[in-house]
């Protein structure tokens, strides 16, 4: 059935069984605000995203659940970054009048699947028509753990950490953009072959949510790797007033990145390096911290590697390679408006 | 300067400008989350609104800050209508790379102007391109009162209470179909003469959200105006289980509706009953409890008047004229999706 006939309130009740509840969540749709329980915590997080059909997802290799489950983890993957715990999401949709319910139902199942992974609560949200295209808003709420993670606080002697491997989101979308079939899998689900995990990575990304709060009182700042390693690094340094070095060997490229590259467009560094999505914790800690952060992140099954060194100047990103040569940024990163690319 | 040259960071620190603070907003635009003290309250209130070009609004005839400023009431609204005071704001933007710097900006000068209004706090945001057309996405998180106003809980026998006037707002849509030339004011500031009063109080809707927490523990339950009274009243009454009659002599009409009626293609009654986007209070209060009501709206300068009862059956909005007799319902309230009607 098109949404254009099943009218806006029947399709609210529909959804509501999509919505995932957690103890904080008092009262869910069917009202006119979400009811939360206030939080025993240092502070609230808050944030949003959006994203907009043929800016940030094509509907060609992006299905509606894919869609929803990755609108929720970006916002997650912010308050993680910001050291805190993701409590409840909120989902803002518009959309043509002759899209399916079934796909509407679909975005919502992939909201739901996101948030049961996390336990956040899907604690409301509003519809309304679009002309045309799909643009989904979802905004986060969480709490933060003790103490800050800033992007301001890093210092010259910093390291710089990352969670996970680089690059397996932006080359996963190369080959969606080539024309590879996309994997079906529900959110957090595995698959198998190379291709197909890269692909995976792109259309759900699985930020380490946990480790934000254990990075509390260890890490001097921090950001999520969204716009791509060297862009977000950029803006760290901006924020704190300094610069950083990356030796490029050190950077954590996946298996599956390095079998297929040689397939790919640009090579596996061009990747790590500038390509967005990854949404993976970049963080600076103090040299006499890093044995506590290793320790504090044993068992939590999440990898950081250490990937260079905060500078005093210059105040911007410079790579060096295995001999220590500097070498040249090859790409920005991602940047709205400006940039006339197509996702 | 047109939002494709001047790129989506540079667009953020100009914007940031514009976002009023408050006490509890420990960290705004700037991060990857905005930080918010905790609140002392019973309970948080969450909600969000989605505004859509072509949908909610023509840009024919608003305002980019029209625009800001509406979005942010018509979210304050609901917070209200929930027995809540509104806190903090985010506001999510799509919008086309060939808008103007300047008109962005005034949309969130929009924004601001209602913000400082009702003391909340512009926490942050997304921006994004749009491939065609606005999209406005704003949610703002409150505290909850001592109690909940909820939809669910008027009984049989309660007063059906409403704040302000009702169809002012859709009769100055009307005028604003029909090619009037709408007022420029910034928001909350007056204007002069019946019919651009209307205009803007379709594009500037001043919510009564101070009474919000006034009625809690006395209203049995409560709505906001926003589809048209008597589709609103058929949520309150659907959530309750109850229906509502409604006495169409008592329903409040200002004097710029009855003025400027006569020139409008329906009578100022249909306006009032079947038009939305008044933005006023509607809530049941059961009898022992009005005088109560009355005492503690006293000097807020907000009216309220008594316009019908609760009843057991049948469930649902019967309307009466003077003489006690029944009257046909003319005409439903907005809904999404069902509807092809555009603003």
């Amino acid at each position: 059935m098109r949404l254009g006939r099943i009218g806006e309130f029947a399709l609210i009740r529909r959804l509501a069984r999509h919505c995932p509840t957690n103890p904080a969540l008092l009262l869910g749709i069917g009202d006119d605000a979400a009811v939360l329980s206030a939080p025993r915590a240092p502070a609230l997080l808050w944030t949003t995203d959006l994203l907009v059909e043929g800016i940030h997802f094509r509907r060609s290799w992006t299905r509606f659940y894919d869609l929803g489950a990755k609108a929720i983890a970006v916002n997650l993957s912010d308050v993680a970054a910001m050291g805190g715990t993701p409590r409840h999401a909120l989902v803002s949709l518009a959309l043509p009048a002759q899209t399916a319910v079934e796909e509407v139902e679909a975005l919502y199942r992939g909201c739901r699947d996101a948030c049961l992974r996390y336990g956040v609560s899907l604690a409301g949200g509003d519809t309304s028509r679009s002309p045309k295209g799909v643009f989904l808003s979802v905004s986060v709420l969480g709490v933060a753990g003790k103490g800050l993670l800033r992007r301001s606080g890093a210092r010259a002697g910093d390291v710089v950490f990352v969670t996970g491997t680089l690059g397996d989101a932006a080359a996963g979308l190369a080959l969606l953009r080539a024309g590879r079939t996309p994997p079906r899998r529900r959110y957090g689900g595995g698959v198998r072959g190379h291709e197909k995990t890269l692909m995976l990575r792109h259309l759900h990304p699985l930020p380490p949510v946990g480790v934000g709060g254990r990075l509390c009182g260890l890490a001097s700042a921090a950001i999520d790797v969204s716009d791509g390693l060297v862009a977000d690094l950029g803006h760290l340094c901006r924020s704190s007033g300094v610069g950083a070095e990356i030796r490029l060997d050190a950077v954590p490229l996946s298996p599956s990145l390095l079998a297929v590259a040689p397939r790919l467009p640009r090579e596996a560094l061009a990747y790590a390096l500038h390509g967005g999505e990854d949404y993976q914790l970049l963080f600076t800690v103090p040299p006499q911290r890093v044995a506590r952060l290793r320790r504090r992140l044993r068992g939590t099954g999440v990898s950081v590697t250490a990937i260079g060194t905060v500078v005093a100047s210059p105040r911007c990103v410079v790579l060096r390679d295995a001999r220590g040569r500097r070498v040249r940024v090859l790409r920005e990163g991602y940047e709205h408006f400006r940039r006339e690319e197509s996702p």
